[in-house]
């Protein structure tokens, strides 16, 4: 290690013990650990005490972090449970997407932001959370409900029409202009791509897997697995989208052998050791002076209209099964999370949003991670005996 | 992810896919993998193809990955192992760390090479990598032998020897100059850190266990672990010792637990990721210009000398229990791996070793790793029935 190497390993182990502070911080405030290790970016940044700026190989590392938390993301997602929770799930997942997509893109084309931006911030707003609201519903021992299937199956099939919208988001942004026969090329594109990894790619690892028992190497399916989310991260970026789409499928492809191969915890801490980069880097690029009193109405609109949209878009297909289950499954739909700020992240990296924009996604972001659980917890708390009832 | 990420992940899939497949090339011809993945680096490298000029991100990676390569080291070194094997352990590693270093810093001041590169190479040729050996021996089902257990008992005084020894050559080499006195306070200092770490550390985090087992983030013990391995790493660094020492001696004190708190299989992915990058960078470090006729005859001779001295500084301790199993302990120490690697490149990046001394550290590793190999297996083979009978 050279003296350069000092300091980078003396900002690591800063930013790495502050954000895992704060995050501590925060989940004994029953809040979400990912908001504290973004406040810690924000409290140690230029914006405030100026203590770290993120060198230019922290931000490296914090990109490749967010490959791992999407890998992380597609590895507990398993297109095989899609079966199971079937057509309600769907229809939640895609009310859900088109609500937030169209009131967000409607309202800020209205007031005359760019094209580019709206549609940015829009597409920010589409991807749930999912984690927050499953914490809720295992604490309240109400995982097995069906609101919860409801809520959990369609969480899935929101993280894959989340990463096609952001595919041709990101494809119309860096093609420069839109128009209507690009948009349905890139949108048939990225539904190809989607569906080929769903259907072919568990195929092919369950063809090869033979052959990779008889590797030699050490960790064999770790190796692979590794070097295939590699692999299509830069696929996804040469054609155009967003690195993260690819890992998010690589996770996908594995997702039904992870246990097999004992993958989860092991990708997993490649991700505890790397994302705390990212969600500090995200808190550290927040530029505090952007916060004027009409951004702050606007953050206040586009949160409103998050808010709104999942839980009407995410409600409605359950209308029929009485209004609290559908508030249950629009409130638990409701939370966004990281792909909401890698969205807002590699638009702001695009030069497609401005520091106004992020400052939005950002506040949008904590919002609705933090609005519906009080609520949350109230509604199924006290229809705890009720809901296991239904429980098929 | 910005166009330079889309550089950098073709870069780190690149470098990550060919020493993996070089790897498992190596591990098909029975030869171990770290030194494929070394290839992997000369082949592609400035050397030869020229294809990837690993970037200074691409270093820093590499930087951590030595890092992580020691912290896994620490953690497969359990200190109570020691107690068991004793006495006879202990003479076969001092013999074997003194003789080394005494016959390779002898051969190079009398051929008047400067004082430091000496002692920076002497210093490499020092640390047994016992990773080979242990797999011949389970090869050949017999780890339970007493041999087998002196080998791997002294292999980890061996390392605690190594890390103590590199610790005050590199303070050496910081400071400049030599005298006895500092050589005194520097081997002092680094004894005293060693017997800090193996016997107040594991101490202090018994202490700590019921208030990690209270924490709210998810994975307390891996984080508690990863923030001990960066704050040790930056400790050694600001005191003028390695990075690497302080990440493995944050292993060590960890080694008791992570059976416990399954350190090893999560900590080791990370190592799987990042490590590759390191013996990568490592190959494409090395300049095969170097190679004189002239260079080629003292790593000849440095080799030599590094495969008598420890078979002869390993074995002597054994004699009396007989030529055979003394010749088995001095063989199956001759293997250098990892940490002689990571020894020449620290000297290397603090400009006390030439390119030309680097070079024939590379030598010295690959050689000594391949060569005691056969005879090894043959020796074991022959005495495997016999050996079963002596252990108990």
């Amino acid at each position: 290690m050279t003296h350069t190497g000092h300091e980078l390993l003396l900002e690591m182990l800063v930013i790495f013990v502050c954000a895992k502070l704060l995050g501590e911080l925060f989940e004994r405030l029953a809040l979400p650990a990912v908001l504290g290790e973004i406040l810690a970016g924000v409290l140690l940044g230029p914006s405030l005490l100026a203590w770290v700026a993120p060198s230019e190989t922290i931000n490296a590392i914090a990109g490749i972090g967010a490959i791992f938390l999407l890998f992380t993301v597609g590895l507990a997602t398993h297109p095989k449970d899609l079966v199971k929770v079937g057509g309600r799930s769907l229809q939640v997942a895609v009310l859900g997407v088109v609500a937030p997509f169209g009131l967000g893109f409607a309202y800020l084309a209205l007031r005359g932001e760019p094209a580019h931006e709206a549609t940015f911030v829009a597409a920010a707003t589409v991807a749930t959370s999912v984690g927050i609201t499953a914490r809720v519903l295992a604490d309240l021992k109400a995982l097995q409900t069906r609101v919860a299937r409801v809520i959990l199956g369609a969480a899935v099939f929101d993280d894959i029409l989340g990463m096609v919208l952001l595919a041709v988001v990101s494809g119309l942004a860096a093609s420069g202009g839109v128009n209507w026969l690009q948009l349905g090329v890139l949108t048939a594109e990225a539904v190809a791509f989607a569906l080929f990894m769903i259907l072919v790619g568990p195929r092919v690892i369950h063809r090869v897997r033979p052959g990779v028992k008889k590797l030699s190497i050490q960790n064999a399916p770790l190796v692979l697995a590794l070097a295939l989310c590699l692999g299509l991260s830069v696929a996804a970026s040469s054609i155009g989208m967003a690195a993260i789409i690819g890992a998010f499928f690589a996770g996908l492809i594995f997702a039904d052998y992870s246990e097999e191969w004992n993958l989860y915890p092991r990708v997993n801490a490649i991700n505890e050791f790397l994302a705390p980069f990212f969600f500090f880097a995200m808190g550290a690029k927040l530029d505090l002076r952007a916060f004027t009193p009409e951004v702050g109405l606007v953050a206040a609109v586009v949160t409103l209209l998050a808010v709104v949209s999942k839980v009407g878009g995410c409600g409605l297909p359950v209308l029929r099964e009485g209004w609290r289950d559908a508030l249950k499954v629009g409130l638990g739909m409701t939370p966004r999370g990281e792909v909401a700020l890698i969205i807002a992240l590699i638009g702001l990296q695009m030069g497609m949003i401005s520091q106004r924009a992020y400052a939005i996604v950002i506040v949008m972001t904590v919002v609705t991670t933090l609005l519906p659980l009080p609520l949350l917890r109230a509604l199924f708390r006290r229809d705890a005996a009720h809901s296991s009832e239904l429980s098929s």
